[in-house]
């Protein structure tokens, strides 16, 4: 049987990179077959799970620079019964992309903002004159430079040899030790492992409304790894939270925090336990 | 004297106009003669008035569908000489904007990546056939129809009246309770207020260490209103976090606090304590 596999597309981003190295660990795991599927977006890649198209999505969570993907947050909210199987952690190296003979040709830079932003002091100091612009992924990037023949791309060295175009500079991330966490979902109950995330809302404003969730977690020597707050959507200042903790939702002593949590929360939805795996750069 | 106010251009952002409803509060409270200075960033703007070149800066903190504004957390804790002087809330309605006669003629939609999210509903029923492009700011997207027929924009209604462009559907955000709240820092002690705004570090990575500084609070009665993890750009899994307290930190209460929160955290900035002012929509 093949397993397919839904990745914010198009192939040559670092979604794929990441989709790519989880298919070679269920391989040598597992020996089954894969079927990568590319999606515009992340909220369509994760729907495509939640309504049975694909089999599992590879998506992005959290980029040590930049922070959350709050896109992701959102959906794994909304579609309620996807389970997290795995988190992998890769190292993201970005290179500037161009067919120009040298640097000072360049005239402007296309990037997702994620990447303009991991790259922005070595733009400060390489390219101070060029016009940075948005794209939505970095291999959309690359794709621009068949129009614009004073351009650079900020993408993956994989979207420069999908594309047949040289790489300039590599890497030009500001810190070496730039990586993103991914999230490996499916409708299938979650593994068990060392790391279980969560989100709930709280039923209202009040002074302790998050403190007392939290002491649920402390005073069992729980620690949380993460803390991240969304907006409910709808007002401003109703928020809701998505917590990482290091334990195993199979255990009887966190499954009993749980029902203590339940307590102090309006609705809490438990996206499930995984492991985490460390994907090493080519 | 005039006042010199820094924030996110260009002309026709919907930072403008949060930045001159904020300069007709300030000529009626003091009459003071102010001028309006756009900047091309977020980081730029605030680092206008940390540099002594701007007065004021008008910079956006969090929309209530997309959450908060992560560039200016960045720069506010960086920058660290910053003290917010007010809040600002501004209705958000968005225009699409375009040359062409009727909706089926339009082939792309410009805008800033939060406008394209907050449109999203709209942008599926009426116009599913489009490909969005992200622009750096909503005016820059109006910027874009100048060289593209078959396109449309989503910006204000200032931006259509600046751009001298047709408005073809108004208002078009999927929430009519859309808005973004503001902060106005300078380099003055803030002037006190009902809400005070701070960030922290944690000293280290283990159970209690974030509920401890939430204890602080929730055991004085002080509400918390918002909370935000941002990373520390170390290493993944470290975290900044940026509270907003409903109290006034020239209270005595409140100062022996923030000295009890001082021994739960390695790194403690106090960005001020101020007013939330709602601004009318037009």
């Amino acid at each position: 049987m093949t397993v397919s596999i839904a990745y914010l597309g198009p192939p040559g981003t670092y979604s794929e990179a990441a989709a790519i190295a989880y298919v070679d660990q269920l391989q040598q795991d597992t020996g089954e077959e894969c079927l990568l599927c590319p999606y515009p977006s992340i909220s369509q890649t994760l729907r495509a799970v939640a309504r049975s198209q694909a089999q599992r999505a590879v998506v992005p969570v959290e980029n040590s620079l930049e922070g959350s993907v709050p896109m992701t947050l959102d959906a794994i909210w909304q579609l309620d019964n996807l389970q997290i199987q795995r988190a992998l952690v890769l190292p993201i190296s970005h290179a500037l992309i161009s067919p120009v003979p040298e640097l000072s040709a360049i005239k402007t830079v296309y990037s997702h903002p994620q990447a303009l932003a991991q790259c922005q002091g070595w733009l400060e100091q390489f390219l101070p004159w060029v016009q940075l612009i948005p794209t939505n992924s970095t291999t959309e990037a690359v794709q621009q430079l068949e129009g614009d023949r004073f351009a650079a791309a900020i993408s993956s060295q994989r979207a420069a040899e999908l594309y047949d175009l040289p790489i300039i500079a590599f890497p030009i991330n500001d810190r070496p030790d730039n990586c993103t966490r991914f999230w490996v979902v499916s409708l299938q109950p979650s593994p068990g492992g060392a790391y279980t995330s969560l989100g709930f809302s709280v039923p209202s404003n009040l002074p302790g409304a998050l403190s007392q969730p939290l002491q649920v977690f402390a005073s069992r020597g729980i620690n949380l790894s993460r803390i991240e707050s969304r907006p409910t959507k709808r007002s401003l200042g109703e928020y809701l939270f998505f917590l990482d903790l290091e334990c195993d939702s199979r255990k009887s002593s966190v499954e009993s925090a749980f029902q203590e949590l339940r307590s102090h929360t309006e609705t809490l939805k438990i996206f499930g336990s995984y492991d985490f795996v460390a994907i090493k750069s080519d």
